[in-house]
């Protein structure tokens, strides 16, 4: 015998975690579809010198590599964003842009596994590909909007920043050259405090102290809510306008906050200056998402727009802006916040299999109920009534009908609510059906 | 740069392809769910123990196989089967039996390409586990009989066949030891025909041929049509009867059609003993599904009861009914009948770009649709009407809305038919809305 066993960093997905998972997941590609975007999938194995082509250090280190049948030096891919790269490259004519894609997928890392950290984890990306415009930023930040408020768990914010602005104030202050010190310093900002970033800036990069302050006074990184919401907004964008002129990313910035505005829908929209996204290919706005009562959960949902990604693979250039759900740091969220029921099924009636010979009934019943949309089952088996109980239970289903042959012959059946325990008697297939979408 | 490819045998979905998938996917789930079958998901790596232990000869040549970072011993699940019976061992005492699942993935095998067939593929299984009822045989039955319905491939019929009939009648002729030849012959019986069959029996196998055409006659083989529909069933199993006395493999297979004939189903069914399953597992019912008009695409989908899933985990005994929709099967039978429209996207409705001030109502416009269900997109750039049209064709959109400064103020706006190309002009949102769901 074999002992049944996982390997380290996989996990089983039982019917209580799938159920919940594919919720999500429906609700998302709803939306998805609801905005114009189209599913797509791609292998899970590739060639390595595809996948790995422009990565290095930890991702090649995680990545699961080996020589298949054919001697190939293949890999499992370890996200969604180089397949896609791949993807465009090689399907750029057949697509019309802008190319709108959805692709909700496994990827594969043999990281160190820590707590609530898989080695095999879903991804959920979303990207416009092939519009440099700011409508398509605008779409993107629409749709995260729409997607956390399928996904019902609870307030939450879009915090939105524009990479460029940085670059700009570093060029005015001829810091440019300390951006990549700068912009790791600000990244830390929430976790190592103010004076921590400035002693970074003035000992570690060498900026002068009074530069160092000048530009996380412009970044609003100097009070303690970097966040900033509402029309606050508009008057930090004044002033950094009265500081740098009428730059690009400022403006940029601006639009969106005004579409947004008259859209009524501020609310769920922050600028933050402290988003950075470590990732070096971002190149506009970048954007994160917090709910706001668990925000030590991090970022739900995040991305950017990135200047062009097919480089590795095609002289064509493609820019775009995508973003990607954390679906499983969605899930264990509502599950701390108890907004999962956890149920073994969606079960809303069973039949107990009180007489043998009545399967044919059963069945026709069964199949009455499924067709008004009601998910029902038969007990599959012939066993006492307390181990039919026990199923009921179990599964988390809402009732139960008992029926034998005087049932059929009047057409009235008995219904009971294993919830409350309520039991109603010698009732129509009309009644049951009322009260079961109750 | 690196040339975008694929390894051989496998393949992209795009979204032409990857909408329809979806769509049977959604329905075969939809099904599932009504009969209060709840989905798992188990990783795509496991140890290669586990995955191979049963396995041998061709399935241990085509398993994608190699050593992970902490030196295991590794293989891609090439099958849903073992991770089931792995996941129930395992899971045991969690689940609540009998355990009605489904599981819908991809599985891999490095098989030699042939058109039509990937090294990466997706399975769609659902067992019931746990019950050696009846009851479960026929719900397998109808549930197969809904998942056809719902998918709309044309008239089909589910034939089934007990495997232990068989057995029976070799136990009565003395031929019980020859069960494995004989089954491997009639296996063939379609390809290589009776006469081939009969030759093998009695020159391979060394059946004299009295016998060998007594258990084809018995088995309704002679026949040029194997497969028997209706009340021709029970006369069939009748003189079975006359020959092997009350044999409870016949009484079974007798009943499950009584059940289906009160059920006013018969004519989705029909018995045929030319359907043996290749698979040793198998010990019960088994079942083949044709689509009529396109038998030549095989069965969409098969499977059938078997005694222990689990003997090779556990020292529990799990028996189970199982069957197995082919959804690249199916996929490509829809589209060689063209019941797939080909499409790129499913927009209804696409608002142009017309005004780059317009954004913010150009976006709440879009967002009144959507909250009506309405699939709509907005043109995510500022060119060309020309260019805009050319993108609402090649995505397949239905309707296209001009709208600009004017529209607004009146409310009243501009709709396109796309495909027959007629326009109404100055008409509300609440009439666009009846258009476009009619």
């Amino acid at each position: 015998m074999i002992e049944p066993k996982l390997l380290k960093g996989f996990r089983d997905y039982t019917p209580e975690i799938m159920l919940p998972k594919k919720d999500i997941i429906r609700k998302l590609e709803n939306i998805f579809e609801k905005f114009g975007f189209v599913p797509i999938d791609t292998p899970a194995l590739e060639y390595t010198e595809i996948l790995l082509g422009k990565a290095g250090g930890e991702t090649e280190k995680q990545v699961y590599r080996f020589n298949d049948h054919g001697g190939r030096d293949v890999s499992l891919r370890f996200d969604l964003t180089v397949p896609l790269a791949r993807f465009v490259s090689q399907h750029y004519n057949e697509l019309s842009f802008p190319f709108k894609r959805y692709h909700i997928a496994p990827v594969w890392r043999g990281e160190n596994t820590q707590k609530g950290r898989y080695r095999e984890f879903s991804q959920c990306d979303f990207d416009i590909l092939g519009a440099l415009s700011i409508e398509s930023d605008i779409e993107i930040l629409l749709l995260i909007k729409e997607g956390m408020l399928s996904i019902e768990a609870g307030d939450f914010k879009i915090n939105i920043n524009n990479r460029k602005i940085l670059n700009s104030i570093l060029s005015k202050e001829g810091l440019l050259d300390k951006s990549t010190d700068i912009l790791r310093a600000i990244d830390k900002i929430y976790k190592i405090g103010i004076d921590s970033v400035l002693k970074e800036l003035t000992e570690s990069a060498g900026i002068k102290k009074e530069k160092a302050e000048k530009v996380l006074e412009l970044l609003n990184l100097k009070n303690e809510q970097k966040e900033i919401s509402g029309d606050d907004i508009f008057i930090q964008l004044e002033k950094l306008k009265t500081e740098l002129g009428n730059d690009e990313s400022i403006l940029h910035l601006e639009e969106i906050f005004l579409v947004l505005k008259k859209m009524n829908i501020m609310k769920y929209y922050s600028y933050n200056p402290a988003i950075t996204r470590g990732l070096d290919y971002y190149t506009g706005i970048v954007f994160e998402t917090f709910v706001l009562d668990e925000k030590n959960f991090g970022s739900v949902c995040s991305g950017g727009r990135y200047d062009n990604l097919v480089g590795l693979y095609s002289k064509n250039i493609v820019s775009g802006i995508g973003a990607s759900f954390g679906l499983d740091r969605l899930l264990s969220l509502l599950e701390t916040k108890n907004l999962i029921e956890k149920k073994s099924s969606n079960t809303a009636l069973i039949i107990f299999n009180l007489e043998p010979e009545l399967k044919a009934e059963y069945f026709k019943l069964a199949q009455t109920f499924r067709s008004h949309n009601i998910k029902t089952e038969i007990y599959l088996e012939n066993k006492k009534t307390v181990n039919q109980f026990k199923y009921a239970e179990k599964k988390d289903i809402g009732f139960i009908l008992f029926a034998g042959k005087d049932e059929f012959e009047k057409e009235k059946f008995n219904l009971k609510n294993i919830k409350d325990g309520t039991e109603t008697n010698s009732i129509s297939i009309d009644e049951i059906i009322k009260i079961i979408k109750k």
